[in-house]
């Protein structure tokens, strides 16, 4: 069994992860912390949970290394910063939540950001997107796991950039997310009243993801990329779809025998055809990406489509896989769940 | 392995069967009728099933019963009394998950539904409300499964009319139920325009379910019992919670801990105190009862509030439990689900 | 033109206030207050409002009652028992939306609120469910806004309690309201992901609104009634749908028609026959309270089903109409809105 | 009193043309029209309705124009270029809220749609973007109303095109819809439990809105312009937003400071600033039209968010709001109608 801690588990992604790790049958939850409801019981905190037997704690972060070998932090950026190392320092492996290790330039962080307190571990972080970076991830000691948005971005742009299938300009995202990626924390915009019957974009050119995505798309095609990102919050629980254009470079190819052939390997992506579009309801409580391709006969440009559940895939759920990449577990391990529909 | 079929496998009942044996350890699903879909994939009608493995036929009822040891049945009212005793006849033990044989008493269910063709299996059937029926149903042949109303207001009533705890007289059932329970069949009060952002009663006194409910109450009180019933329909997909207002007879009984010690052997169903009082959304996706009991202070009255995922303990959670239980294996095989939340 | 002004304007019924009155050809809105926002554009804070020239202010109670003969404050309970005397004693009409006045009895008030430090007031106050107590209103000083709940349930009741009709005991209200009956103030109740695909009772037997329709239940049937009230919170954002289930004492009587008539000179009354049951979407946004009656055959209970808009008829709308009659203006003036369906 | 009939009246855009029409001084309505509903008092149909006097007819054409001076004809696409004709010909005036009469070309149309019956009746049409052709409208005869995707989307490309202020190249146009675009007939996507927690693409690259949008913004910069737009649907009752992208030609210019100045006389376009951004929200129920501008700073691209009711501002509000320029009315009346928020 691997003993594994959660660090900061009351708010949506620490449950997520509950949810998924209790039916996980290699793993054993040690601790589960929460400065904010210390003590108390985690299903009386969330009443979903069936486990009794499951405390909110707020130990040392000594008592946590001793009885625990791997560490999800689930705390905001900037106090991720300030843990990450000492778990680091202490040997366990730590898959981070945050957004504080998935930059790998400091400078590109602190514009974003602010000041970066632990610049010297970014060199040793491998960015979590599982289904590209699987190699590395199985040797890593920490791992930065992705932000929701670059998860649904990356996973279909980074194959075709690679492969010189597309241009690395003009490529524009306008991204649809839904209530539950803004956490659980109490804010006018997250208010049922205001969010229920509506439909707004949000930080436009702005929003703090931008960079992460830029970073891999630049990885991925040798070469800077600047791209245009739109968010817009959406009426819903639960998912994130993506809608991307961008310009073909090789035409005549069939992109999702491409695709399907580059992730024959990766349980979890799902190229959809154009008879059943991506849909935030297909995929909902479960780890996959749906994603599909049109071309615009009229004009050329390539539309792609591209979908999953923010909290599974977009972080608990790769989190988890993850775990189960880094401890040489069957990827799918605990994360064989059918998505609830309708 | 227990070679199963589904039969009417394409609405939201039978999507969710399929969900739930996709993960059961010891079910092999054989076959899954459809008359609209047959010769289709599943995952073409249902793009959440990851299995790409598995069509849609229409087969004979001859073809299901020379593979299959089980069947769901989960055709509307009527067509129901046409299959289930031809399968019966096979020598299948049959699920029925519509309402045909949860009445005993083929005059009532004349009354409510009209002619009944197939009387003569009414005395071979039983109601598959498992926690109270659990020894009956591990040698029926025949399972009626209860209604998803029923379920929600039967868990809690039974044990405390069998003790004689509540008068049999003046129950007041006010339930409210998700739209999903009407099924995936085209009706104006279906669309989304019509259900969102409305609260309505139906039915008022008039619900095919109350008689099934008075049943059942009868036999626990050993007396006639006439209720209210009166269902709404509610802005939400899954989820039927039930009000109940009775009065009590033994005062100065810990109700929680009585029923508690009554159920202590059933594991789906959980009894909240008054801190966490049952909302649908603890529940959804799972196949849990969540139960609270509060007196009124001020007059005496007993308030029973109880929920259940109407589509998992109100249909096919319930019936693959009722299955695991005719089967022998462990009642909570394939439904540890632990609910989506949120 | 009637100058009026509204205190505490930040919150939804403030908002609603402001929707309805900048239509009211013979109102000037003079003021409107908020301590948070002052010094901001009403139209910043709200950007559904079209009118550019309203700013939120912090004015002293000498410079409201200068130009202002009306008043509508929208503070919460407690705080309005510190204003409400004083433009009262400068010779302001005064419109409390709170609940600070609508229980006569010091005593009873107390108990469910504690202490009230204007008790001398609250025999000047006249209960402003306009549609019972018009004449009252017509020369009030003070009207104390009735609650959205008591609403609902007082306007189908209290014609049957007065008539004798019904019986004054064993009366169960089963109420169900939107998210916006909370405000719009940050809790966590109040969250989308918390509410929505969420139903649940809340403060069972013990909700404030308790005392409130007792009172007026008490009044209308000259004896003391207690009833039992159950609140649940309903994912939609506005209306209030009631079910009451009672005991009729005088039968063979066409409830339709005797409330039909009973309410001949009440515009905003609207009595459902059986065939269209009262829904919140039919009344949405306006001041219509929607009501039908059905007996059970079975067992001669009357279930009575009630609707309103929290924000309009349970709130502002209310209060626009008492401020009509107080002023002598036809009682439509300004909510001849025809509800917005879909 | 302008005497109006609406034909085909038992949809959303019949019923909001109701809803707008009651509260308008001017007009008296003759005759609503609607074969499945014939001689049904329409608040059966519509319980949102107060008036009870209206009732569903089904008369001749004849009948229609010998009481009737102009008619809105709500009847599907194909249906109408039948008896807009006719209509005309009889000297009513027609606002057809179909798409038979907005493209110009004969050829265009049939395209998209197949065989155009009434070709002749093409160029005595005005296109009813009243922002834009308010001039040719005064004196038109037949008016083909606007698409609710075009009307948001050439509301802020328009004036921007035609001072060559953009590129007429590689205009992306990624618009989100309510569910209730899709109107009140029956259909597998309108259901509640699919369109409910679900957010798709559709039509991606095929969308019939497609043409019309070229062809006014064809118009407007005098050069043939090829678009690229994808329409998505979003789990709301109404509501479109559009997020546009383009090529800023002429920089250093205040956007909102010249389409404010553009729109000067267009009461219902409201421009916002970066710090409230158009949300569907914000014009529920109104015949605004909200816009904002953002360039994004690291690439120069320019992002353009417009929003509207597709029930009022983009079909049966812009409707009475060409009645009201075509009959001389003030352009606002019985369109003055404040947001519900929320």
């Amino acid at each position: 069994m691997l003993n594994v801690s959660i660090i900061g588990g009351s708010g949506y992604t620490g449950l997520e992860l509950l949810r998924i790790l209790l039916n996980h049958p290699f793993v054993s939850i040690k601790r589960v912390t929460s400065r904010q409801f210390a003590g108390k019981q985690a299903c009386d905190i969330f009443p979903s949970l069936p486990d009794e037997t499951l405390f909110f704690e707020n130990p040392s972060i000594e008592d946590i290394a001793r009885d625990s070998e791997l560490v999800f932090t689930c705390v905001p950026h900037k106090a991720a910063m300030e843990i990450v190392p000492q778990f680091y320092e202490k040997g366990l492996k730590v898959i981070d939540l945050s957004a504080d290790f998935r930059l790998k330039i400091q400078n590109t962080y602190e514009t974003w950001y602010g000041p970066h307190t632990a610049p010297s571990l970014l060199n040793q972080v491998v960015y979590g997107l599982t289904e590209i970076y699987r190699e590395d991830i199985k040797t890593a000691k920490v791992i930065a796991n992705p932000g929701c948005y670059p998860t649904s971005v990356l996973l279909p742009l980074i194959p075709l950039l690679k492969n010189k299938i597309i241009s690395n300009e003009n490529i524009i995202i306008d991204s649809k997310s839904g209530v539950s990626g803004a956490g659980r924390s109490l804010s006018l915009t997250s208010l049922y009243c205001e969010a229920n019957e509506s439909f707004m974009a949000y930080k436009v050119g702005e929003h703090r993801h931008t960079p992460e995505i830029e970073q891999e798309l630049s990885i991925a095609s040798e070469k800077e990329v600047i791209i245009n990102f739109t968010p817009h919050l959406t009426p819903l629980t639960r998912g994130i779809l993506s809608t991307i254009y961008c310009d073909l470079k090789i035409k005549n190819l069939d992109l999702s025998e491409f695709i399907s052939d580059y992730y024959k390997e990766s349980p979890f992506i799902r190229i959809r055809n154009n008879n059943i579009l991506p849909n935030v309801s297909h995929v909902r409580g479960s780890n996959f990406c749906d994603i599909s391709f049109k071309t615009d006969k009229r004009n050329g440009k390539l539309i792609i489509i591209s979908c999953i559940d923010n909290l599974v895939k977009g972080a608990s759920g790769q989190a988890v896989q993850n775990m189960n990449v880094m401890s040489g577990f069957d990827e799918k391990t605990a994360l064989n769940i059918i998505p609830q529909y309708p």
